[in-house]
């Protein structure tokens, strides 16, 4: 009988031994992907790529017994030994004099690479980079953006687990349509109509009558048919919902103190993508906070610009917004509160000072919306009066109502947009660059 | 100008504030909902429910100001203020003694709870229970399942973390049928035909091209439509694939690492759950392994079964290789490897030595399928051919043979359901019970 007992001891070493040991002069194993080869004539450096770096090998001629680098291919993939040697030139400041190489795997015959991932900067357009994309993420630059995500995702739950929240996993197929409209994608579940949920906000408010604090980061749907450079069909959402909040404002200091956690963890943990990247971490330590009523004077009198729909944010308008922010206070973000009753769904709670408008926010990060939540009603009677007046059929929400009948502490929370909050921190100018494998209206592959 | 700035201070506390600090004796504040009430004549107590356990407030008359306790709900909650006592009998080991009780919410008017969610254990059936999720998971033992689950996905991904994998979020919504086979469930896309991803295979394996290593826990869907104890629609899948494998060992030790790791993790960071529920944590420090061909003959020879389907384990073998393991050698848990190639995806590697049988192997544990995993193909022209013979269309998967002809390292990789490991870890009889909001065949809802 054969047991399995954990991890085997490997002898292949990775950047980072490299860079925490004492391993100049020293003989090591390594194994990675044959990144680029450039012929220098008396010799060849041979890069590796590896997950956390690139390696730079140095092959000269009749010190690799055996092997002709004419026969090395770009995209093969190989184990090879070497000595570690102090340079400073070479990526992580040595390079690996090659001793041996044995090609792991080769890329099919007569191929040739579509991109040249081994630039800095791929020079090309979204377009053939979406297309491209299981090859484009090779190179170092785009497999960078979405570590920062990662790291954005790792903050996010490190911090929500810090202030007693716990996991969820709600359902994405389901029987209901949360924030109402027809941006919905339709499903057929054996005989029934189903759809994909566009958000988790009935279950995160369910759960928060069993844990109180509650948060997922998973993906939501929504069948936007705008092609523009900030929707996406399928994105991830952070998602939190809290309970026993004294005011909405709870909501916002939460996210404000999340954000700060995340962007001091990224500084830490992912130092090296943010200077590969060139990224400047935006101040975190006050956000401005201003009504959507005033925020609409604001720009319309120092921008002259008209009011037009005083109902809602234009894309313009948030633009606007956050230039004024950036402007008047120095902040790349800004919280605007009291959205219009009218365009917002009907569990959220109306100002008792003025109905017209609700306890509601977005946060704006450089112009543009990234954050969208507030208090929700938690009385059932106030709940069931509201739906009436918008004329929605109370029969269809019986599974939702059941909350509120059995008592729901006075709560809220919000969503947050991974890909664009992404997208801000990089300053790139289309949420698909920061989406690792985006859907939108012409784009269902790769 | 209004900032918000992180975090304000709060009065109120929490359990956990209470067991670390010197607060006997001392006035608290805290919010909770009314769990249950209890009229011991002389006085009553009022267990409130929190998200971190029950605290046991104790209510004498008089000595709660303008507060009549009749008027207290189940199902409210509250804002109170009191002094901690110690007291042995009490949930944590002490009670507060109320001076101040202040209502925050109400249930509906003239509502009864439709179950007795204050039992130690629902005594009702899964179906009730299931009708009635959003209530039923308010009971202490049934919401700590799901801490207990949320200790697991929290363990999979630091241990995934501390392997180097790095974390990737696939599409859902795909153009192509990862896993084969009619079991997936059709959307309608924007005029085009899509699927739900059955599993992120293809796009872990492409991954795998750019960080070597990677990791996903997310939901998957499948249409299957055998409504059985052991099957739902929706699941989570906690996914990793790993480049630079030696051989398909690796990734069963990876995993035997990883259970290794959650099981330490669980037994330290929810001590409280696993008493709550009484789970035995299983041994995990030797995994037996065994061929599919050998363990069908254990199984036939010991238990006088007659073996009807050479290329898969039905149900009742498995269950059965999971009793001669626990007999023979005291282990949970049994690799079975080297399934037949006919009952594998295309992309599985053959075993050289007889490609009749695959680099596979499921997981079983306490004789169910908890985890398939294998090494797959990495070299484009064998992909093709074996997708030929197969009688694919290779033109379906251009973007998935993208990664294979532009070069990938020897990778494979495994899938493990969470809710089934889960359900095996809490002895349960039926996955519904560890799945927070189940869809099968006929539930669509809660």
């Amino acid at each position: 009988m054969d047991f399995i007992k954990g991890l085997s001891q490997k002898e292949t070493v990775e950047i980072s031994d490299i860079l925490k040991g004492e391993y100049s002069g020293r003989k090591v194993t390594l194994k990675g992907a044959v990144h680029t080869i450039r012929d220098m004539s008396e010799f060849s450096f041979v890069v590796l790529r590896k997950q956390d770096g690139l390696v730079q090998c140095v092959y000269e001629e009749g010190t690799v017994q055996g092997f002709d680098i004419k026969s090395l291919r770009e995209g093969s993939t190989v184990e090879v030994k070497g000595t570690v040697n102090t340079e400073e030139r070479a990526p992580n400041g040595f390079e690996i004099r090659l001793t041996c190489i044995k090609v792991l795997s080769e890329p099919a015959k007569d191929s040739t690479m579509p991109l040249a991932i081994s630039k800095w900067k791929l020079n090309t357009s979204l377009e053939t980079k979406l297309s491209l994309r299981p090859i484009s993420l090779r190179n170092v630059r785009e497999r960078a953006i979405f570590k920062i995500q990662e790291g954005i995702v790792r903050a996010f739950r490190d911090f929500m687990f810090s202030k007693n929240f716990t996991e969820v996993r709600t359902p994405k197929i389901v029987a209901g349509n949360a924030e109402g409209g027809a941006n919905v994608f339709k499903l057929e579940y054996f005989g029934k109509k189903a759809f994909l949920a566009q958000s988790p906000q009935f279950y995160k408010q369910t759960m928060v009558g069993v844990y109180d604090r509650v948060f997922e980061a998973a993906p939501v749907f929504r069948a936007e048919k705008h092609n523009t450079t900030r929707h996406i069909n399928e994105y991830t959402s952070l998602d939190f919902e809290m309970g026993y909040i004294d005011s909405f404002e709870d909501i916002m200091e939460m996210e404000a103190a999340m954000l700060h956690y995340t962007f001091q963890f990224l500084s830490e943990e992912y130092a090296k993508e943010i200077k590969l990247l060139g990224i400047t971490l935006p101040d975190v330590t006050k956000f401005p906070t201003v009504r959507f009523d005033e925020a609409k004077q604001l720009v319309s009198e120092k921008y002259n610009r008209k009011i037009k729909n005083p109902y809602d944010l234009e894309p313009e308008e948030e633009i606007l917004i956050g230039k004024y922010f950036k402007e008047e206070h120095n902040s790349d973000f800004v919280f605007v509160t009291h959205y219009p009753s009218k365009k917002r769904p009907f569990y959220a709670m109306d100002d008792p000072k003025n109905s017209k408008f609700t306890l509601s926010f977005d946060l704006l990060f450089k112009g543009m919306e990234v954050t969208t939540g507030g208090q929700r009603i938690h009385s059932y009677e106030e709940l069931v009066a509201k739906m009436i007046a918008r004329g929605m059929d109370v029969a269809d929400f019986m599974n939702y109502l059941m909350i509120f009948k059995h008592g729901m502490p006075p709560h809220g929370g919000l969503g947050i947009g991974l890909e664009r909050l992404t997208m801000k921190l990089l300053d790139e100018q289309n949420v698909r660059e920061t989406t690792l494998f985006p859907r939108d209206v012409s784009r269902l592959e790769p």
